[in-house]
């Protein structure tokens, strides 16, 4: 028979911590916890297979559940001595979601399960605090209504607004017993009202309803989103953890709290985090009342009264400090703890892996193999290559003068400008044209989150370190500054008021998640600190990788900066984008209108020296390390002018015709221009092109290589390759313009000639194209276009819904499509290396910079991976996580 | 030591008609003929190898050759009782190219070699007539200089017509030896004065330098052009015949003609030829003096009075009779024979499988089967499908009033009208504007091919029936009358008149191949004849072919043309094509700018009744034939109202903002459209507009299966899919509509889902795939595209530079690219199999009606190919041609 149901609590469980895809997260450590003997509220957890089957099975449960849940309840009553359902020592319960990974705030929650009109009073005897039991209760009916019954959590709250005003009192705990009655007989009247029927007074139906309602929020709307964005599958299910309610909210020697073990937004080790006195879990969380700091030290650095746990319970508090050195040893990482105070009695509720910036990632890791709770090769594994972006970009610039309006808490590190925006959907509509956003708002919620995923930063009135917004933000590498208690946002006219200054939608400002600052206007930054533990992981990942990493780069500007990132040669120098420049468009326009050859050579000729120059520079800065040149690639007519001024402009300096040049512009229409006259095709019938650029690139080598007083090897690459005869036929002429160059200036150059593998047919003859490539770099945004016959640049009309439909786990022009692309690259690789066995392999595609796509590329045997400067350290590091992983 | 040259003559040779690639069409049938004991003059055959080694060594010769070509010399010198050279009895040679495909009129040819000022007293001498041998000289001189030593033919030419017009005669005949001999010095002259150094008067440099001009011919642009058209690798290289001269101009009882053994243009059963007393063989092909009939039947037919040789020298034409007999039997195939009579002497000069109409080739193979000289399979082999083509499309309506203008000689069968074009390159470029064209010349030469080509028909004005014009219109299959005397045409004013009338260019006119008439403007056609000799062929090849053979067809008027031709089925029905009726644009557009799904559906349900109609009316006339149904596959925005009267109107229609709809429908753009938002990906996001035609095809399937009495079963298609999941999301809709269909309808509908496979990761993902599609159908129009990376509709900008150089041998979307897409093709076949074993495939783009494509279906084993209606049978004697290869 199978296992739904696994008990733990009373120092043992049936479950273990790496029992994580079955039990979930919460759940596998719940039991962990329970295993070494913590204080855990004893409880069981329903399995993600019992989610599985529900869903398999049209929202049905297996028939064996039941009898499952009776005994493992049964189990729990007796270990603490109450019964579910009775009125005299009711047992009440949490019932939580749990997924394999982590989904906070995503999932929905129901606490004091069990309260009815019955046991509500032996509560209050066995509390001996009638308030306590009735505030319970009327929080019961709010949270079990709002969450698994469907009524809207609004209607609640507006029944205990107006009995307040009513009243004449403005906060809860000026209630007494006899009013929380009051409000319970209106909330009833009210589920009844808005159900047709009564709230539920039989237990039981009460537990089944919320189990339902955990399984039912797997597939909500916000859940899904979360996935999409997290790439989490859709058919892992949810746990259902069910345990013995514990309360933080019996009074001043209650409390509840969570913290972390080191410090999550700089990775400091010391213990951190945040409670609440007289609080169930979910108010701290929620960031309704901002909670106090846990330790004297770290209230004593923010400069504020109210005092630390340290402080109001030393003793559980000493017990807190054991548990949680505990927790990092056994789990030897940096842990995420939830726990409640019970009247003077600590109870742990959760600890997982705690979520942290990349820079704290860094420096836990870091510091961790340092004190040799891990291993090296451990701490490179620890780091989420991607999670590198956020200390790769600029920060605020510490000279540039500061407009700061306000400050609040330094949520999520980082520094970004934008315009104001008030809106999630708004957000969102605006990022896709392009636009540059700061999502502000009071405080952020589950429905938010695509809004964020679209804002540079995250800027809001409410809420702790800890709040949505924070933890978010943090998950998300967006800088976010929260419980900026001094703005004044009003949504319905889209402005917000601060010291006095009024900001509208649209207007700029600049927040920093490292300082909580809050600038008007945007603010100059500068480039990241690469040194430090940055330094020390970069230089183990380096030590443990095999794949070389270079960067995509054409300007000198790009080259410097791949250097910095420690790029070991560039793998694409895009030659059409140092066409761009406003001083050469022109003659490359003139080139392009050229009715023949010998208008072409003419215009190549201006060209010829700015091209040399270009590539003398790019030498220079790479110092000897490889440089892959492609030769120009994209369709003609993106140079084409296209105004009636730009062609009036190319007229007057070219000496040509306007009216020629029209329709000559006009000729170079094409209707699918990635599938158009490009890439080799262009050398093919203009050859003068490609021996320009061969000249260009001859001339600089040597003039480089005279400089630095070592060769220089160019490395030049034919793009758009889809027979071995294309490559042949260029390779003839570039090697004639090497021997003319070579005898022009009385010295041999060196070089290779490969070629972009970028075509599924080139990916297919790459046995025949071997024979003339030297190299191959794997062009992987056109090869995923073709493959899949996507444009990249139409994908958006379509993209969302194939994600939606699970058509796409993620979009495949961000991560290599391993089985349709990636096939296409393994055989390319394959047949290559049967012609020619040192055939030196790249890629070269964005996908180059992208961990999951590199893992595939160290699988296959690739030379190296190229990607754009900024992403060089998160290759470097995914490189070394790749070989890691093949070992 | 390789063998170079190889001689033949006096009854005996040492090649053989089998050893064509090294001796060349012309040397391996004159070795044959001297073997069958044919009377051939001397010679020998230098090999295409020598050739191919000239060409690989820098056009030099293998170092053997000298000594081969001397031995070769003497021993011809020997059989003649002449010598090479020798003042008294001078051997004098022709010295002819001869590839292994014949190249009409492509190579050049040098004859009477071995003339000097010594030599050619020698012959006047030997022939008793003195005018021969100088008009010989000068005839040589003039054509070396030409041909090997590059001295313009017009300047010889401009010598005599000024020695003519002082002298006050127009004829040559009326020149005598003394005006030859003056002119002779004005040539010798002309050449020193050209060249810088006199003409040879060395036999062996003449010979040497005539070889090297064959060879090089070989890569002439005119060579080039032809190979490029008939699909000649450039690296066979061609053979060089050096033979011993007859001279067919030795007065009235020599003679030289060209002749079949059947009728060329009809297929008759019947001797077929010109020829011309005392003329040499070049005046007959060039078409200068128009020649006379071989039988005198033929004459009398033709309604001449100039007599048949059969008339004139009945003695030598039973001889010939005889010869060419002879040569069928052997051959067993219809000859095309040079001979020359000297002086009452027959020498053969050469025979080759004779060029004919399509339909002269079906008529001999027929009437060769049934004369028991070849076997069915012979027949069947015999034909070039492609070469079906002439006979499947429309000739002129005999009902039809023509304006018939004038008469020439009906050359290549088959009808055209167009504009009037008076030059080949003005006729490639309309024809790449889309024009229709008649190419009109006084005669044609070789480098007037492309325009021949672009053209629908050509006229000529000069010229038989075996002039250049009519031998390359008829294997172009292209209709042309030659040879219309009463025509004057001005190039320089572009004009002609016949009859008074003028015409100019722009001007249709129509002509008729089959009877030679040519017509003032169009003349209404008919449909083709397909019984006959067609028909028994046809009954042939279907009980020998394995592929079923489909068509694509959407209207009922194509559907109906391709039963007539024998289709099998409809591999491919285009629903978009059924959009653009002007009675369904309206609403199709307004179905596509629909704000939402609700604004979709009301447009739908319009156009519901009409695709409902179209399908009922598609089965009824296939009977019961299996009918594939694309789903809408376009990218929406081609249906989108691009000017502002299209907008206007559907404004109107439809009731919506025409501000709206123009916005949407610039959001609809795309940048490159093939790799958009169209196929299954327009049924993921709008699975109304499948779900409308899924219930079209089930409704009409019903009411189509209720009118016939039984079901029809068909096949819907689903197009562009990448991904398995694709399929499986729409198959789950059509399903679902099957279902509700079959409800409301109470009768249930079988039918099979299956997908394009049109994308390389279609082809990687054919096992995935094929677990959900019953059927495969290979789009290889987009699957080239995706696999190459090229647009079709893009490719004209470099197509032309890629054949030029040898990248593509043939266009790859006329012609199969059997290693790229013809491996993706094989790899889905393979694991579609390997999944699912009855897994229906199919192929359904341009190259299902090309014989070669088809002959790579066969090879991989598809279930069937389609293809357009016209192009049925074609493909059912293709896959007859592959069966048999396979077998």
């Amino acid at each position: 028979m199978t296992q739904w149901v696994y008990p733990f609590g009373a120092g043992k469980a049936e479950g273990r911590a790496e029992m994580k895809d079955l039990l979930g997260g919460k759940g596998a450590n719940l039991a962990e916890m329970s295993n070494l003997g913590l204080p855990v509220p004893p409880g069981f957890t329903i399995t993600t297979e019992a989610c599985i089957w529900y869903y398999k099975n049209g929202n049905d449960y297996p028939p064996e559940l039941e009898a499952q849940v009776d005994k493992a309840l049964e189990h729990v009553a007796g270990l603490v001595d109450r019964g579910f359902g009775d009125s005299e020592h009711p047992l009440l319960v949490s019932v939580r979601s749990g997924a394999r990974a982590s989904m906070p705030g995503m999932m929905d929650t129901v606490l004091n399960l069990g309260l009815n009109d019955r046991t509500v009073e032996g509560l209050a005897r066995l509390a001996d605090d009638e308030r306590f039991a009735l505030d319970s209760y009327r929080r019961f009916i709010h949270m079990y209504s709002d969450v698994v019954l469907g009524v809207e959590h609004h209607l609640f709250e507006e029944i205990l607004e107006t009995y307040k005003e009513d009243l004449g009192v403005s906060l809860d705990t000026e209630l007494e017993a006899r009013h929380w009655r009051d409000i319970i007989k209106s909330y009833k009247a009210k589920v009844e009202e808005e159900l047709g029927h009564p709230f539920p007074q039989d237990v039981r139906e009460q537990l089944w309803g919320a189990i339902g309602a955990v399984f039912g929020s797997w597939h909500s709307a916000r859940a899904k989103t979360y996935r999409k964005l997290h790439a989490i599958p859709e058919d892992w299910g949810t746990a259902v953890n069910v345990q013995a309610m514990v309360f933080g909210n019996m009074g001043e020697t209650s409390a509840t709290g969570v913290a972390f073990t080191r410090n999550p937004s700089t990775g400091a080790h010391e213990f951190y985090g945040e409670y609440l006195v007289n609080a169930q879990g979910e108010d701290v969380v929620a960031g309704i009342r901002t909670p106090q700091y846990l330790t004297r030290v770290a209230r004593e650095r923010a400069g504020v009264s109210a005092p630390s746990m340290e402080e109001v319970m030393p003793q559980v508090f000493g017990q807190l400090t054991d548990v949680y050195k505990k927790l990092e040893a056994h789990y030897r990482d940096m842990q995420d703890i939830e726990f409640t105070v019970e009247r003077g009695r600590l109870w742990m509720l959760q600890t997982r892996s705690g979520k942290r910036t990349a820079k704290a990632a860094l420096k836990i890791a870091v510091d961790m193999a340092a004190e040799n709770l891990i291993t090296r090769e451990e701490a490179i594994k620890r780091i989420d290559p991607a999670s590198l972006d956020q200390l790769l970009h600029p920060t605020l610039d510490p000279k540039a003068r500061r407009d700061v309006v306000t400050k609040g808490l330094p949520a999520s590190p980082g520094a970004a400008s934008g315009e104001i925006v008030f809106k999630a959907d708004e957000a969102e509509k605006l990022k896709a044209a392009g636009r540059k956003l700061i999502l502000v708002r009071v405080e952020t919620s589950p429905e938010d989150i695509h809004g964020m995923h679209a804002a540079e930063g995250i800027l809001t009135s409410r809420g702790g370190m800890t709040s949505h917004a924070a933890v978010v933000a943090r998950g998300m590498g967006r800088p976010c500054v929260s419980g900026a208690g001094a703005l004044r946002i009003d949504y319905a006219t889209e402005t917000m008021v601060v010291g006095g200054r009024k900001f509208s939608a649209g207007d700029i400002i600049t927040i920093d998640g490292s300082s909580g600052e809050v600038m008007a206007g945007a603010v100059a930054t500068v480039q990241p600190e690469l040194s430090g533990d940055f330094g020390t992981l970069m230089v183990w990942a380096d030590a443990v990788r095999r794949l070389k990493v270079r960067a995509n780069a054409e300007t000198p500007q790009d080259a410097a900066t791949a250097r910095k990132f420690g790029a070991e040669g560039i793998g694409l120098c895009r030659t059409e984008h140092m066409f761009f420049d406003e001083a050469r468009i022109l003659a490359v326009r003139e080139m392009i209108l050229a009715d023949d050859e010998a208008g072409r050579r003419a215009a190549l000729a201006k060209i010829l020296p700015m091209q040399r120059a270009d590539f003398v520079e790019l030498f220079r800065i790479m110092a000897g390390l490889p440089v892959t040149i492609r030769l120009l690639d994209p369709p003609l007519h993106e140079f084409v002018p296209k105004t009636d001024e730009e062609i009036a402009a190319l007229a007057t300096a070219s000496g040509l015709d306007a009216a020629k040049l029209k329709s000559r512009a006009a000729d170079l229409h094409e209707f699918n221009p990635m599938l158009g006259h490009r890439g080799c095709r262009l050398g093919i019938s203009y050859p003068e092109i490609y021996e320009m650029q061969a000249q260009a690139i001859f001339e600089a080598a040597i003039e480089a290589g005279g400089i630095a007083g070592s060769p220089v090897v160019p490395e030049v690459m034919i793009p758009l390759v889809a027979t071995k005869r294309e490559l042949d036929l260029l390779k003839a002429r570039i090697d004639t313009v090497a021997a003319q160059v070579s005898k022009a200036k009385g010295q041999s150059v060196n070089y290779l000639v490969g070629t972009m593998i970028e075509l599924p047919r080139a990916a297919l003859m790459a046995n025949e194209i071997a024979q003339s490539a030297e190299f191959f770099s794997f062009g992987t945004n056109d090869l995923t276009q073709t493959t899949y016959g996507i444009s990249r640049d139409d994908a958006a009309g379509f993209l969302d819904d194939y994600l939606r439909n699970g058509i796409f786990a993620i979009d495949p022009f961000v991560s290599l499509d391993v089985d349709g692309v990636g096939e296409l690259v393994k055989i390319a690789a394959q047949r290559g290396r049967a012609t020619r066995p040192d055939v030196k392999l790249g890629i070269c595609g964005e996908h180059g910079g992208d961990p999951a796509s590199i893992a595939f590329c160290e699988s296959v045997g690739l030379d190296y991976v190229s990607c754009s400067p900024y992403r060089v350290p998160i290759a470097r590091l995914a490189a070394a996580q790749a070989a890691l992983m093949n070992k």
